[in-house]
């Protein structure tokens, strides 16, 4: 197990750790009213040999580093990024919609000051597979700096563990056909291409 | 097109169809608090030459009529269909969690008594390409006698109209890798198979 479970509180306005952890205690902060109260709720903490991340849900205070992450990747850098006021406030209205239902959990790996990984972890239900609830990871990104590392493996885990928790009998994601790196890092996770993924932009 | 909007409304004991026909005003019903009245409220016709289908929301009422259709299913027939009463129970909490939050919209196709099409519509914000609202279809089906005739056809330009009215830029779905067929009929709608499906089962 590359992190640990936590409920590591700290203040909002240093930042910096303190309070009590709780190893094993990741499923009461997931689902509970994380934020609201000044202090931020760790979801999990990752040993990163020469330093640690800390996973935790992302505030507003994050939505411009989350959209760095997003422009900076290959696929990402025509379609995100914030050139504008208009564009900022474009992503604050979703990153309220994400964050007001708790059907979604917008995710941050945070090193330092920095913000260096991210994912959007949603829970769909459905009849199929006998009523299953579904987890849905969309928006992985992990910064340049921290790949190699072990971090992306360690926020997917995360991710498939809090799936598990949640009762979810599926985890799915889409890729680009064009990010084979990425494929054999979630093969390697032991998700299976078994199906298309398609869009339609509209 | 092969189908009109409209807001039908019947009555929901007697199952005919009756009363105002308003062409065109089917944003407003997929909006609505519908199914809380005692009407049920068509969110589109379909005209299939020699019959008609009704689109609308599905009540819990259509759940088992919605299970045959996925058990009915080749890939669908290993993980669908009621043979207890338990099963029955857990498609029915599904279908609630489903109907309970106006992020999801499952939909039947109805034809004369019969259940014969549906599919799920599910609303997800994200921050990626600057804070889209993407429309994610699962679950289609049409019953083996609709098929060909187009049903399936007017049930998706119907989804994708929806999605458009909802302010989503992307509509987005899975189709299992070896349903060739199905992969014509959605490229034929405009859909892309950009991205690999990955699928991990817990």
């Amino acid at each position: 197990m590359l992190y640990q479970h936590s409920i590591q509180t700290y203040d909002r306005t240093s930042g910096s750790a303190s309070c009590r952890v709780l190893p094993g205690a990741g499923r009461a902060v997931s689902r509970g009213p994380i934020g609201q109260t000044g202090a931020v709720a760790v979801l999990a903490t990752v040993d990163l040999g020469s330093s640690v991340a800390v996973l935790r849900r992302a505030e507003a205070r994050d939505v411009p580093a989350i959209v760095d992450l997003l422009a900076a990747d290959q696929l990402g850098a025509t379609r995100d990024g914030v050139r504008a006021a208009e564009d900022l406030a474009a992503y604050l209205r979703a990153f309220q919609a994400i964050d007001a239902d708790r059907a979604h959990l917008l995710v941050v790996a945070e090193a330092g000051a920095d913000i260096v990984a991210t994912l959007q972890l949603s829970f769909l239900p459905g009849l199929a597979r006998r009523g299953a609830l579904r987890a849905q990871i969309e928006a992985v990104r992990v910064h340049e700096d921290y790949r190699g590392r072990r971090l992306g493996e360690a926020l997917m885990t995360w991710a498939i563990d809090e799936a598990r928790r949640r009762g979810c009998a599926l985890v799915q994601l889409t890729s680009d056909k064009s990010r084979h790196a990425a494929h054999r890092f979630y093969t390697r996770l032991g998700f299976v291409a078994s199906h298309e993924g398609m869009k339609l932009s509209l």
